[in-house]
């Protein structure tokens, strides 16, 4: 690896047609397109540090190169002379870290969230002693081992998992692997979350093991939880279960596709003490829904939290549609002034777009509804002010009173 | 008064190209444009219950009409001979007051929202043993006694004041009036939330005296205040200071154009027991941002909850300015990773807007910040699906970074 930093890095400039004045207000990416590529910029290697300029030759800040990428250059810091080294990336991880350890009591929650916490493409996940670290973007592959070492010394961790199985990989040109790059994890790690004790299962597990980002949607239902049944469809490990369990639930029923979550799922309500009120079924969620209705079967609080129906504008009508027919199948299950809640972590379908299919589909499903609260991810996943449209999650709780 | 109930009661028409499909989708007002208008039609007393029938005379539902109003018929019940009594009153209330006690440990909320609660124009506050009721659609004033003795008959509460003061009385065509309509009202009435005690002045204060619409996001500011030196603009009577205080915050300084809210304040922290950490500055919000910029003044957290800037279409573009500007002053304010929360209680002002305003702001303040909380009214405030896209509280958190 050449030494790209400070002085001999090359330099990448924008076309005069290029929004610079957007990189200057702070958008954090640069497109090939925006970019004069030539062979010496396509032969830059991915993940190197460079200097970008505006079309003029001033200077815009030091940011990372992937010719691979469509987003050709990932801003890391408005000098453009900064030194992308171990102590820069401890200094991002310190900033993240003091946001989070105010936040919540343990440590367990998303560390780093990629371009708002300013470690372009990173995702981190910290478990107690353990840390997954999720490098989609090449220079956070080229620059691992400082990253790593960064996030051991200021945390304290000494487990650091490297899980570089995500999709936006892909996208990156990026190989895929997951290995434990320090210390050791002995099996799925007990997560303390909203009353409740998660199962993740960092090896195996979905993305890191655990989803953190929908905290404050397992805490509103949570909430709404006390003397309810509850039905928890897509339930993965148990998130909407456990947490309305442990807080008064009356019983809870998981649904799933793949039985290794739902496993996760019971040894999680044993080790909230709630596996006596907590039933799990594995199987195609719409089969479910479907046959639970025909069954007549009533709940007092139903949760669906399906995996992305539309993570991409080409899958958005398709994606509309069964998050309606969800809708549609699930209210016909709660009871009278009872509670649906729908989640969406489509990138590609807005918060209104996702509304207004979730209400068509309770009307369609014969019901009458009002909308008591919208959620979306927990403040340890921050958003980029200039990415903030892209908000992914969305967590709609609907009454229905009639 | 007529008996315009079942078997006597006028019928209304649709006209044609009306969107006879939406109203039986769950649209809940009708416009003038909309219907057959005669001498008849206009000639009916506003508040009068009516008949809705589609172009071809098929029944819609159970209507109050108003043609003083724009909104010429609210869908009262889908089934068009409902005798809309005191028990038709109290059924709603009943099923409201069900969703409020499984959210609240104290009787303290609002009870109904309008639309969303089958209660179309009525609102009604409840602090402990009083309710507030604002009658802010003819019918409701027409059936003002029925439905205060279902309000106080299902909840219990031996106290009913009529605030008649709403702006949406105006349009309506109707008067202003305040008055105790039974039992007593005997000075400011303390209001437990968020660990604080809040004081509600019924009779004197804006709209019903506190603002139960912002209780989430107090809440949310209260847990990222352990600690925290707060700024509360626009402080009305302590609202974000008291939960702060009551959570850990060292001190909060409460500005407000209005002396007696923030006396109001001053004895909401005294019931707190944190008025040796609360102050307050009488003034012009944005002389007072303005001035404490030039003394270099340093928050932990700084909060701005102004009144609606764009409370109509009209206002639409100078409000967005308004509130860049809110941004652009208190954004200095914030000390390193330290908090801004923006609020808009403006229906105008969407949330994308309101956002980008509020990011522009922070950005000609000279900071650079991550999004991490968007948040809106609670969830005894309940939208109507249809009506939905205009919730009109957002509360937005920063964090500034740099």
């Amino acid at each position: 690896m050449i030494d790209t930093q400070k002085g001999n890095r090359p330099s990448i400039r924008l076309k005069p047609k290029a929004n610079a004045r957007a990189i200057r207000h702070g958008a954090p990416w640069v497109y090939d397109n925006e970019l004069v590529t030539d062979r010496r910029t396509k032969g830059i290697a991915p993940g190197t540090i460079a200097r970008l300029e505006d079309a003029d030759r001033a200077a815009l800040g030091t940011v990372a190169v992937n010719p691979n990428s469509r987003i050709f250059a990932r801003m890391l810091d408005r000098d453009p002379d900064a030194v992308i080294d171990k102590a820069w990336l401890a200094a991002k991880v310190e900033l993240a870290l003091a946001h989070r350890a105010r936040l919540f009591p343990d440590p367990f929650y998303r560390l780093i969230h990629a371009e708002a916490d300013g470690l372009p493409g990173v995702v981190i996940d910290r478990f107690g002693d353990t840390a997954v670290i999720q490098p989609n973007a090449a220079w956070a592959d080229v620059l691992f081992d400082d990253l790593a070492a960064a996030v051991a010394e200021v945390t304290g961790v000494s487990t650091v998992v490297k899980n570089a199985s995500g999709r936006a990989r892909g996208l990156e040109g990026l190989d895929e692997e997951t290995l434990v790059e320090r210390g050791a994890v002995d099996g799925p790690i007990p997560v303390p979350m909203n009353g409740a004790t998660y199962m993740a299962d960092l090896l195996g597990g979905q993305k890191t093991g655990l989803f953190f980002d929908q905290r404050p949607n397992h805490a509103f239902a949570a909430t709404l939880s006390n003397g309810a049944r509850v039905l928890d469809v897509f339930s993965h490990v148990g998130g909407f279960s456990l947490a309305a369990l442990a807080n008064g639930a009356t019983t809870a029923l998981a649904v799933d596709g793949s039985q290794p979550a739902l496993d996760l799922a019971t040894q999680g309500a044993e080790a909230t003490g709630v596996a006596d009120r907590f039933d799990t079924r594995q199987g195609d969620a719409f089969d479910v829904l479907t046959s639970l209705g025909e069954a007549g079967e009533v709940f007092d609080m139903v949760i669906c939290d399906p995996p992305a129906f539309a993570p991409n504008k080409q899958a958005l009508d398709a994606g509309l549609r069964a998050y309606e027919r969800i809708a549609r199948l699930a209210a016909p299950l709660v009871g009278p002034g009872g509670y649906l809640g729908l989640c969406s972590c489509s990138h590609a379908a807005d918060l209104d777009s996702f509304r207004k299919s979730s209400v068509r589909g309770i009307g369609r499903g014969g019901r009458a509804a009002q909308l008591i609260h919208t959620g979306f991810a927990g403040p340890d996943h921050p958003q980029h002010p200039a990415l903030a449209e892209s908000g992914y999650l969305k967590a709609l709780f609907f009454r229905l009173t009639a």
